[in-house]
């Protein structure tokens, strides 16, 4: 354990060192911000960019008129993002801002939690080599062992093998988190982890954690989804990737997919089916949040494509 | 009341001369039939036709392993459908099928209930000016006056006023079931009507009731699932046809249909949306079942396409 | 023809006369701009529009890297439209932007172009009289009468029977031409008008003129592109709504449709299934275009969903 | 060389012994013919296996009016299937079928040609390992050294590196076809092999031979599809599978699949999303292949779902 803290804290310095050193060449820069909607919101924040020679390469926002909330992502070339960064801290607070703002060119730490079904893993492995993804996998977890796996290659990825039992949790889960600390995670990903994470934890991620849910919700929540789609025999399956939170099943949609299906698909036809529909979903909202498009909106999302 | 009477024997007697003057010249028929599956029914059906002198244009058939029940339909020409009716009576009596068999080019009789929300009338009528659905529209019954609708010319079809309040409601629908009855209603068609059919009529029409409901069932069902799915903040919405059975929102589904949406969609952007999906869902469905390629398996369907 | 010109010059008054009256209470307001691209453009543009008091409810950008333009659409409340205007003028002569600035409650005047095929007609008056569509049709114009039609109600629009024949193609092309000039037409929409304007006219509406085409564009160019497409046994068929362009079918695309269809399509069944498409990607053009969120961007378009 | 002949000896005896041993048990056949289309097909088809003691599963036909064709599968279970071969033997030469008739527990051998582009390799043997795809990989061919894939573990298929030059063109083509002879190998799949084989063996290999073409044909023939199609401005992009055949991207097409993009889909995000298409549509004919679904009719193709 010790190590691992010892790696945190490197990865930290890593991390400052990169902002000191990106500092006297021009830079890509993310900036993702939601507040309170009232005017003069873009013109403050375009205006600062600005003055501080900063060149606007992709802007999106939206103004929800039912929660008066505002969001804005842009991404801009800038020389000197650390005084831009100060500069902006102190325009964030007269806006009661919520926000990010991130060097484009380093990639999020992401944690993947996976069960034996492996699919999901492999289509986020794939596309992560193909540079379609473009994050840093600090760690695969499993409550099952590495031969549970199809999978034969996990290209570098460290595997975790955390086996759960009623008993044991609590400290499972413990560990998880001291995994999402030590690796400085950012995003932690539930492809197809068939465990339910306990509120204290959920809470702790709201934001960061995503769940790929096989149906298209709120259709067809809790187990054996397939199996209740096909019995009430609809004619679409789907798949919905949404944010973990402490109601099971209820957490704002990020992205969701479906397929036409007939009366000759049998329920494991369906399956097979779906997983084609998860990888596509997951895949798609893993992309929006490693690229800092979507944001939590009440029980709902903003996703900037 | 005695007129429409009067002009229900009348078509009756038209019928059966239709099916006494085809008799000397090819005529197109179409065969749906259900029954429990067992070895050697395509041979007996096909042997049958074969022997009579019918050519099969199009065949489908399916069997299902869950409920072990077989559906087949059968497009075909034949000299003598008469005799080939007798014929398949007797076949059918030992294999204990439901079927139906009716001559193609005759369109079957479809009966509109509709409340002020018209988008799918006017669908369904423009459909079958083109062509495209070959029916014949006996009457549309609204539960408000004719002005209330948008659509201007009804193109021939009756329209029946039938109002309805809590204390009517039994007596409207004593209205619209003896309509049903003088025009030898074959389909009913709820397109948007937004009335509750009493079990006992619901009971009488099944399989011949066809109902859109405007959300991706079992998805929000109930009362303005736009305004549903909009406070869920799904990506995609949806419209499902469906058979009315005296279980509320639980018909087996015909058809589905969905359209992605974004954070951006306001309530009332989901349901201008919706009404094209409403729209081309009910007439999918409406074909399907004019063409009887739908067939009751339970609680779900067959439908060939 | 007198009676027209007088007309146009009334409504030309009127325009400004709009824009007097609105002049004393807030107003919406929509932007469309495109300039080459440049840093500072959104913070002048945003920063212009908070010192002049507006409140922006939506925008959008989009820089092209291949072309270098840059591209926006700001929505925006404002109290003093007509101040605004002029002080926007000066701003866009230093960005050398091409530029509108429109009343939003204003729908924009359309001219609908048609033959007898009238499925694309009838959708766009539906959605028209249903608010989904905000425009006003300024006249109808056909090559066929008014009963070659099989739409039933214009709803008041004016109906033109401007017939065409080899002698009088200029003639009758110089009547489309008078319309558009005297009834102020904004957008002109070939809705399956199956006439080629000329180089000349189309030139002068280049931006402004949307054609469906009856295929998944750049594929089955020409006519009867449904034969074209069963011929070659695709397994989707398509429909493309672009701008007209003196490349005939090589305008720049707005949007594009799709639906699957299997070997037992025929040509018929391909047309009729072509139809639904065709609506449903036009009526979406078209909306796109009278909210002014279609650019020109060289050979291709950017569209602001 | 030689033991590769001696290996091919070896599996056709254990096919032929496949095919006694089975005799005594009851086993499940896939029949799939072809033939000119005349009255009495089906019943006779229908018939001889009611006679043979089958009990068909499922079963598909198809008409085509404008060839004449007849296209049929069935599925079926049956105690002797070789004494049924033999009498379907007879009856096939009555009706002049092209026809197959195969065990369904016998997975179809399968040779893969692979560039270094290997998505979708790795997609179908991620699907052969699920259990999507029955199919035995008899061999994986690649013109680039096996460490030029991306793909880590080829989970035992043989891999076989053959190079290609101007000059030793017909020389690789003739190890291919030695390879074909030498696995007996009953499909080709070119998973992006971008390699253009000989007319001749094009030839030998018709309706057997598949390929996924990047892009949705007809439109974007030949080179850079994505570049192609990001020149045009298209707001959809696809990809095609179509059997091989001499005339380069005009073969029968048997799979197709498309999505959206919009104006800021870079060609680059073309090439990443064209990759999920590709592999969803070329999975989809495998898959079709593999279970005797797809039938050649001219230039077109039928598929059963």
């Amino acid at each position: 354990m010790l190590s691992l803290a010892i790696f945190a804290v490197y990865r930290q310095t890593l991390v400052a060192f990169d902002l000191l050193s990106v500092s006297s060449m021009s830079s890509s820069q993310i900036l993702a911000l939601s507040c309170p909607d009232r005017p003069g919101i873009v013109a403050a924040v375009t205006g600062l960019l600005q003055s501080a020679g900063g060149n606007i390469t992709e802007a999106q926002q939206y103004n929800d008129p039912q929660s008066d909330m505002f969001f804005m992502r842009v991404a801009f070339d800038i020389d000197d993002p650390l005084a831009f960064r100060g500069a902006f801290d102190t325009l964030s607070k007269s806006f009661n801002m919520d926000w990010r703002l991130r060097d484009a060119s380093r990639a999020k730490r992401v944690l993947i939690l996976v069960s034996k079904f492996d699919h999901c893993l492999v289509d986020l492995l794939y596309r992560t080599r193909l540079g379609e993804l473009d994050m840093d996998i600090v760690g695969i977890v499993s409550n099952h062992p590495r031969d549970a796996l199809r999978i034969s290659n996990l290209h570098g990825a460290p595997f975790y093998h955390l086996p759960i039992t009623k008993s044991t949790k609590a400290d499972q889960e413990a560990r998880i988190d001291a995994l999402i600390e030590e690796t400085d995670t950012e995003i932690v990903v539930l492809a197809r982890y068939m465990q339910i994470l306990s509120d204290d934890l959920t809470h702790r991620l709201i934001g960061r954690c995503v769940n790929i849910h096989h149906s298209f919700l709120p259709g067809f929540k809790g187990a054996r989804p397939y199996h209740q789609a096909h019995r009430r025999g609809v004619k679409m399956i789907g798949a919905t990737a949404h944010f973990v939170t402490p109601d099971l099943d209820e957490g704002p949609i990020i992205v969701q997919g479906v397929e036409p299906i007939t009366h000759a698909d049998t329920a494991a036809r369906l399956v097979a089916k779906g997983r084609s529909i998860e990888q596509r979903v997951l895949s798609r909202a893993v992309k929006a949040l490693i690229e800092d498009r979507v944001f939590l909106n009440g029980a709902r999302t903003v996703v900037f494509d």
